[in-house]
């Protein structure tokens, strides 16, 4: 923490919709891919809300907008076809050119799939390594109730400590 | 951060419905007046819940209770009528007065509406002017799904932290 | 806070069901057992979604996996049986064990019932001595909104920081 004056707190969250069956979407969830797990996330990039919730809580923590700003919205946009980590690295790298370094994040995925625990080692690793601060990962289901325990979707909420360079 | 001990965490969260079509009810979200956007919210208040949100995540912080204790429930309360700035105002000079000082604080905005990106900096300058510090708004849908998706309420989580004056 | 370097955030949820009328289970929340305000709230432990909630953001904080990591999942789990507080004490050692202290943490319950209001100070008191630091509760519905607003189930958000003691 040597030289990080005060520090931000930022919130995040996002959901997102299970593809139909049968379409052949790989599923992407906190930075990595789930084989075996059935299908993917709807979204124009992969859906990977883990990876977007903890993108907003970073960018919320700097005060440097949302993932919609940052990355545009629909299609065409920036993040149109991108995984969860690359998008995170640019995240964490506009943060720097802001004077703002990542300090701790956290997440939590909520849904029926995938299977976080025996790889949240590997996740959490993963998506360390892409903000450059110790990133946490856990996941629970909301026992069958709502839109994430019926398997419609699955949603994450992620916290965030950001420290700001002295200029 | 000169003078300041400790570093407490406060969560917070609130939901609402939104009003009937036709109820010609404001539309209040965020500490702004959204025209346009369809109906307003219920509640005894303007029932902005990104204001309401981060009430309960400064008062948690600061272990003084909830947006209840302070306000009281029900259309004779003390928040009845009021809009968000104003009840933000009021529990930020409670903080205060009991040696607490905010210190940065974030909400996610949960709905399909308003669409909060293009206004986000006039709504961070009006609530950030309101609690004294950093305030970041982001804003997110749930893709259709359960009651911020089918457009029957809006949401909000909110996180904070404040510091303690030493005595 | 002497003694005490870094500092990391962590983010905890927990949704469950409640249980039938006429299950005659006990409801357990926040520490405290209600009575008088309807059935329990089922799962292998007793249910506490706040407690589990907090137990889940203060291990996230300590980069410690999550509450099935240290229960385990299931009838035969080290959860089995167990009330909120005493797995609370559980997790705050295993913290301590690893160097860890948590340094304030923060719960929001949604949900109908419990009323949690009149009984604050006592849930907040019973679970700052389990964790061995300042624990703010505060409690809101959805205003009839949802698996929550229905009365179908009781869901908690929790947010904890956590220092680390030098080495």
């Amino acid at each position: 923490m040597a030289g990080i004056g005060r520090m931000n707190i930022g919130q995040g969250f996002d959901a997102h919709r299970f593809a139909p069956d049968g379409s052949g979407r790989e599923l992407w969830v906190a930075g990595l891919k789930w084989d075996g797990q059935g299908e993917g996330i709807e979204g124009d990039s992969d859906g990977d809300v883990a990876a977007h919730a903890l993108i907003d809580a970073l960018l919320s923590a700097a005060r440097l907008g949302d993932i919609g700003t940052l990355f545009g919205v629909g299609s065409d946009s920036a993040g149109a076809g991108q995984h969860g980590l690359p998008m995170l690295e640019h995240t964490v790298a506009h943060l720097r050119a802001h004077g703002v370094e990542p300090s701790s994040a956290s997440v939590v995925v909520i849904g029926n799939r995938p299977k976080i625990g025996k790889r949240r080692a590997e996740a959490e690793a993963a998506l360390s390594r892409a903000v450059g601060c110790p990133v946490s990962v856990t996941a629970t289901t909301t026992d069958r109730m709502g839109f994430t325990g019926s398997g419609e979707g699955i949603a994450a909420i992620a916290n965030a400590l950001v420290g700001f360079r002295p200029r």
